[in-house]
């Protein structure tokens, strides 16, 4: 199969972006792209934008060409991809995919999410859209009530505790703290955890993942073209798979069959194995996710990742580092930006140039992003050299 | 370059259905499309689904899983994606270059939208959300008015004339007419045209397409896979370009830029030019469009389209038959569908088994959609034999 890098990454800040509007937000984070790759722009030739919900968090639609438009790249062809907080991990596969297809040698792939702006309606409501409207919206399931209901199987089948909930959220602000990019750059403590408002029982405020504005892009190229370049990091394994999107359609509450079925297909794409996988960013909207996680990837058995976190095996300097650049917790969740966010900086890291947030081992490094209660995942490795 | 084949190809009818939802729609295409290729559903390795804005029209975004659970092919990967009313093109494009690219033989492309649902605000207000929301949205344009400043521009330089326009729409109807899938199959009069109400001057209601109910399915396969099949059509050219999303931004207000970039793209992959297609299907989702498709994709001189079209070569046994099967302002437009099914219906013509809508001669066809005012654009041709 064919070679294919990242070539360039970029991620503006993420947070409450008052003075930003989607566009200006995407165009930063592809220009940053573009100046960390030393590219000049006429050599892209297509885009992918992850996005979930402009529609309705800011009445646009069509942001494809929108951001291409603004940054410099008509006509290039651009296709925005959307499976709710999974969408710009699915715009990078595109990107991938259609490298390999020998359509394109480089290629843009980026998210953007301006979730602040939203009128009419509150960005919960709007986030409810990654679930099932006819079956779950209408009887009055929130987005974390979903996940407050897996998080409540888990605990009961494998009594994961309230205290390895809470150590998930403090290990991303402890590697957040030091990430400049992030909406909560600071440490949190077991206390704070406890007294944060309960949102969903057993879901507390600091369990969740905030409303975040922010984009990211990063740029990717084929062997022939990447061998230009400085700092090439390449694609090993590529795996996106889909479940129900209603829990109750789903075959177990306490797993994301999504993730498992994706990161087989990466692993084995990759000829690697979970064990070979240095450090992870993974989807932890709500910190349950990130225990299911590291149970799905198979880091550790299914029942265990409490234990695995309580462990601290989790730490940036741990067994196996997950979130070492703070997680969606801490870094916050701008959704449709989320996906390319963790490849960008799994990239960094395999660089091995992340300054603080610089894991000891970085030569194969896993991004997982997922959409919905887990109804879309996809699972990209990453090497430092293929 | 690798051969990629349509072998199978399902619609919905067009048209309000107050009786189905978004899934409901979605399943039953692409069951009619499992059906007509006579393809058992696990085979299916991928899926694409276009779609403009169900965050907006039903509260659900997400689709991309919902489909391809409620079609029972979970876990495979399905993406949507979105470029307005070119959602289901890009979507086909995106399926065609996952074949190409060597990770899967048989994948669905699929486009749905379900706009007689909306709640809280228009339908013409959601369909805004493909234009500029912070240029042309907030000074007041409506997407017909976007058209409508086309088709002045139109008039004043080439001498387009009302009675033009209205023999676009005439035509659409008098194939339309025949077509059992069709929203509105009946004909209309030029004084039926010039007698409804005036939308956005000078369109008036019969120059625009209906909002409308509706999916449409294809399944694409690789030549390997293809061969098990009985009948492949296959893909010749793909081209897709992007254009600023606001007119002010645009070079010229009389030609879609977008389409003349893809449609050169796809004459090139084609090895092929104008002349040689047989038939087109384009978007007239108002009917200025029809006449800018017919000079933006080469089939006359710049200027000419309104000509072309009042000297009958569009009839769908003239010299080159447009909207053979009635145009989205006859069959519909379901917006995320219409790629799809202009596809559809140009791979039925190729098959040859279309009845009373067959064109004559039908070796070679053609299929543009565009996304919003013209900022993205996709065309495809397809070939009786490659």
């Amino acid at each position: 199969m064919k070679k294919v890098a990242v070539i360039g990454i970029g991620q503006t800040k993420f947070g409450e972006h008052w003075d930003k509007s989607l566009r200006d937000l995407s165009t930063e984070a592809g220009a940053l792209a573009v100046h960390d790759a030393n590219l000049n722009v006429k050599d892209i030739q297509a885009m992918y934008i992850g996005n979930m919900s402009a529609g309705r968090f800011v009445s646009q639609e069509h942001l494809s060409s929108l951001a291409a438009d603004q940054s410099g790249l008509l006509p290039i062809p651009s296709t925005r991809c959307e499976a709710a907080c999974a969408s710009s991990a699915l715009a990078f596969r595109e990107a991938y995919l259609s490298i390999l297809s020998g359509q394109y040698d480089i290629v843009v792939a980026a998210g953007a999410e301006k979730m602040t702006d939203i009128k009419g309606e509150t960005a919960a409501a709007a986030l409810m859209g990654a679930a099932d409207q006819e079956w779950e919206s209408a009887i009055g399931l929130t987005f974390v009530g979903l996940y407050a209901l897996l998080t409540r199987a888990h605990m009961q089948k494998y009594g994961t505790t309230r205290d390895q909930l809470s150590l998930v959220s403090i290990n991303n602000h402890r590697n957040g703290a030091l990430n400049e990019k992030a909406q909560f750059p600071y440490e949190i403590t077991k206390e704070q955890v406890l007294k944060s408002p309960m949102i969903a029982d057993p879901l507390r405020l600091l369990d969740c993942s905030p409303i975040t504005d922010g984009a990211s892009a990063v740029i990717l190229a084929s062997e022939e073209a990447a061998k230009r370049f400085e700092k090439p990091v390449w694609i090993a394994g590529s795996g996106q798979a889909s479940d129900a999107l209603a829990l109750h359609d789903r075959s177990s509450l306490t797993e994301l069959n999504a993730t498992k079925v994706a990161a087989k297909m990466a692993y084995e794409q990759a000829g690697l194995r979970p064990e070979n996988i240095d450090f992870a960013e993974v989807h932890d909207c709500f910190s349950i996710n990130e225990i299911l996680a590291i149970e799905d990837l198979g880091f550790c058995e299914k029942g265990s990742g409490g234990k695995f976190v309580e462990d601290d095996k989790i730490a940036r300097n741990g067994e196996k580092p997950i979130n070492p650049t703070g997680g969606l917790k801490s870094i916050g969740h701008p959704v449709g930006a989320t996906g390319v966010r963790q490849i960008a900086d799994v990239v960094r890291q395999l660089r091995g140039d992340y300054g603080k947030l610089q894991v000891n081992k970085s030569d194969i490094g896993l991004a997982l992003n997922i959409g919905g209660s887990g109804a879309t995942a996809a699972v990209h490795i990453l090497r430092r050299n293929l």
